[in-house]
């Protein structure tokens, strides 16, 4: 049988592509993620297997995507897209070495959905022409210099803890404290919180996870908010 | 009524989302732009107008927006995603600014799930933790010495012609010629072509849509061709 690593999308249910539903619902094995909504684990068949992968290691993940994938179709269904920091990759690298077909179905990434879901375009024309994701769970281990001069919009995937620290890091290494920001908590969830504010009163986010978004198209989202009131 | 932002996703027509496909199976009207496949268009209710936007200019696609918006169930179909190089914040603005209400739905972007389906993980755990997309139409316009010291991944959304150009430059700009690279023409769509080679050694794509995808992770493709033939 084969494999199919499935991107979840970014939260909301029905942000799930339209295959990856159908592979879902074809599922014999389920393995999925924490940050996978439970309304899609209810979407696999009834006598299917359910594994949360909470509390396996990476190589304990790919030894039971192997094991099963033999004989069984398996989805592999993740937050977001499945390569973009999603380890999507290892787990294709451990199934062609052990000769289980797969599959990838993307998902819709976090990158641009979770700051739409603000109304916070990561392009604009005329504002930014780039987009810049980066995982930040450790502030201490980036290239900041780099990251504070690449042209256009930032957005930073973590906790939310370290969204103080890398603010205080990016502006350091002369991203100006001004430049607009958001902290976007649970994006596209009943509960999403948006906290926007320049880069230089930027605080941690409380609930996880959690998106830095850094750049001018951030005012697009407060330009969106006064046409409408003013309308 | 209102007006559904909808992102149609990289072009295979099931890598749409649940929900904007139930929004395109509402429509009333339908406008949409010449990279959304016409299996998609087609799954428009009979009797709605559809809209091809290929002659119209910006400005006009936004009046059309806001005047059918007034009154009927109208979806802007986009390629990719609204919000990413889809200039969806701009007809966002002039939705609001008329009163009109709008939705956003996400798409799949190209950003990751074009490099995907050639198997090339945007990121990879040891390789890469960040991607940098950008808008590569005008390449002499770019800030390519930031562009070529950004850690991580490079996506340079382009026709295709200019990605001889666009690797040369990023050489001149310190980015190894060795770069292992990927030009990547159609990608999800059955007539996909992909060209590895090192940066130096990258030509024009022949087809568009195209990326141009810089960075260690397209080594990781290669690794998962080998893996599969020898298992």
């Amino acid at each position: 049988m084969s494999v199919a690593l499935v991107g979840a999308g970014p939260g909301d249910p029905e942000l799930i592509t339209v295959r990856g539903l159908a592979r879902v619902r074809a599922a014999e094995v389920l393995v999925y993620d924490r940050l996978v909504t439970p309304a899609l684990v209810d979407e696999t068949p009834q006598g299917a297997l359910r594994v949360a992968r909470d509390e396996l290691t990476q190589d304990e993940v790919n030894a039971l995507l192997v094991e099963h994938g033999r004989r069984s179709f398996v989805v592999r269904l993740k937050g977001g897209d499945p390569f973009v920091f999603g380890r999507g990759g290892e787990e294709a690298l451990a199934l062609a070495e052990a000769g289980v077909p797969f599959e990838l179905v993307p998902g819709v990434s976090s990158i641009a959905a979770v700051p739409g879901s603000a109304l916070v375009p990561v392009t604009h024309r005329g504002v930014s022409q780039a987009v810049t994701a980066f995982a930040a769970h450790d502030v201490e281990s980036l290239d900041v210099a780099a990251l504070a001069r690449v042209p256009g919009t930032l957005v930073a995937f973590m906790g939310g803890a370290g969204a103080k620290r890398l603010a205080q890091r990016l502006i350091e290494h002369g991203k100006p404290a001004s430049t607009p920001a958001a902290v976007i908590s649970r994006g596209t969830l009943p509960d999403e919180e948006v906290v926007v504010s320049p880069l230089g009163a930027v605080s941690a986010a409380n609930r996880t996870p959690a998106l830095l978004v850094v750049g001018e198209v951030v005012a697009v989202r407060e330009a969106l908010a006064l046409r409408a009131s003013a309308a």
